[in-house]
């Protein structure tokens, strides 16, 4: 049985009304359907920010939650449609590399992932994937530009209710991933991450997570500033600072201000780190 | 009796509380009401905007769905309060054209829905008025500023719970709207359409429906530029396109990028259609 | 037993996965919960703000709902999380003058709520607070830069399912709290008040409530215009006009424009009342 939530992660915005049009036709099929809505603005087509987004968030609900990624720049053409299904967890999405945090490709890389190209790749193991190729589980007719209206949307719900995913379509075995940033070691021994998302409070989290620092005193260069040691709340100087934040990644932040703005920095910015100060 | 399900279309914004107290006095009635929210960025007082927007989706939302539209620039003064009954469908708004594109007045006019004025239209057959006279339906004391709280979500949350719309008050059987514009035949035989709307992902939407294209190849012309042929995907060409968009107009668009910005377009720009090439 | 509706209002915005993780955190421990966005666009770190909005709303919701206010800078550090009770209501919030209105602080003081520091405060009779100290209702582990997910969070949730106040901590008598502004009165005898909120369509809502204002005629001064008299709608007047607005407060608008864009105005100018005209 599925657990009757949906989340919703889409590049469609909030000033049109395709978002609704998806809940309607949800509700139209599961009217005991509970939505959440992650986030509806991404970038328009940016494969790489939904990716890390749902990343962030998607352990943090029920079981058997089921959760929709549209980020659909070939909506229309051959790309495939999928669920993936990871212990305890659905996601329903194009095949476009928009899992590719979830897939977790984990091999030390350097592209940033909006550089970088999505690869077929084989699904660890406990994960299932299907192809969304029976049409008896979509809105008709389907428009070519629409599908997380008319496939995505009804597929999901009809999931919601607890349709084994089998039954939506042929079973997969690799799925489109684009590799994930990682931190590499630079020349002189020190680590060399990305700056990954930038939040609305200006914070700058990097491709950098607790475990990949050194144990002792560190000290950071960033936008050509330098952080001494690492904080543990954002109030705690009134200058820029850098802590772990709440995903378990690197962030730079000001206090009351944005880290971003001061320091000018973008993503794909690096951020170097080196043991003692 | 009701579906329990309400939407929400409003020119209210995100960053103050006012949908929030539609909400509260919603819940504080029928604490089982399903609420989506279809839009609440409709530009403050653009009826004509929310016309258009709550037309492409209210249909895929299930039968006896209560939609709330609430743009309303004359709250305070006479105009009327009302209910529309369509078959399986409830509409909850100020009686000043926001309704036109439901109500479906179909002639063939020319100027833009922001330039025209709403006018008295009779009801067709099969659909149901009233005006919302009964004042024991509303929360007290009234607002003269936001009958969205004290009028309207007071008064779909009853019908959520099944009141008849004959309780709310008298019966009328002509509502305000303002002609839809629609494409005409210019003087060679070409089709001339608007663009009507503008999407986030700057998607030129016209007023030229499917049906309304003639049976062979055509040809567009629009902000000074020509597109060969119909696509039916978004990713079919590298360059603009033109398409049947998910709402069954036709529709301008640029992969991986906006039209609108690109065409330099606004809305109630001209599109013109020719037959061959 | 709590009502099971628990509503947010945050400066978390709607562009990060913030938000939908306190949702998912929510749902796990109470999946019946119904949640109600009040808004998420507060200015960062803006507490002022939040304190405002949230005093507008709370009231229009169901008996027993917990109003979840988490504008916290100081996240982390050794501010207080709390719950505050008042008959009815819960609200869950840092202890750093967010609920500053609530606890409705009367004394009239002229500095605008920015530029005033929260003091500790007795709790009115019948207001019960305790300060959130028992971490068995927490999500472990604890990031100290999101107590919403980890600490408000769980706790709300645990609230919703009739968790009674006092198993989440210790008893506490003050809240910290900041002078709420109130009009004074002038050299001339004249009512001094201040805008402390713009809504979307430019309306300036200003500290001043209907009950101080003199009975008979007034004229007001703001921005360097003058109005005379009071109207009661947005349509009445095709140029500037002032009304009391659905929240009570004195408001300056312009029908079909924006008062804030006219007269150049922001948070914090004065607004002046003289009787007569």
């Amino acid at each position: 049985m599925g657990s009757g939530l949906i989340t919703l992660t889409t590049d469609f915005g909030t000033e049109d009304a395709y978002v609704a049009a998806m809940k309607g036709v949800i509700l139209s099929i599961n009217p005991g359907t509970t939505m959440v809505d992650i986030c509806h603005t991404i970038e328009p087509q940016n494969i790489a920010q939904a990716a890390f987004l749902i990343s962030t968030v998607y352990e943090y609900f029920p079981r058997d939650t089921i959760h929709m990624v549209i980020v659909d720049p070939e909506v229309g053409s051959q790309r495939r449609a999928i669920i993936l299904k990871i212990p305890g967890i659905f996601f329903v999405a194009p095949d476009n590399g928009v899992l590719s945090y979830v897939i977790g490709t984990s091999e030390k890389k350097t592209p940033a992932p909006q550089e970088s190209r999505a690869e077929l790749r084989e699904l660890p193991t406990g994960f299932q994937a299907v192809a969304l190729t029976n049409p008896g589980f979509w809105h008709r007719p389907v428009s070519s530009t629409f599908h997380g209206r008319d496939i995505f949307a009804p597929v999901a719900a009809h999931l919601s209710l607890g349709t084994p995913i089998e039954e939506f379509g042929d079973v997969i075995n690799s799925l489109f991933a684009f590799p994930v940033t990682h931190p590499r070691t630079g020349a002189t021994g020190e680590l060399i991450g990305h700056i990954i998302h930038i939040d609305r409070f200006g914070n700058l989290i990097t491709d950098i997570k607790k475990e990949d620092l050194p144990s002792g005193e560190v000290s950071l260069e960033v936008g050509g500033q330098r952080i001494e040691g690492l904080s543990t709340a954002y109030a705690e100087r009134d200058r820029l600072l850098a802590l772990i934040g709440s995903s378990g990644y690197l962030e730079i932040a000001l206090r009351n201000g944005s880290a971003a703005i001061t320091l000018g920095a973008k993503i794909g910015d690096t951020v170097k780190i080196a043991e003692g100060h």
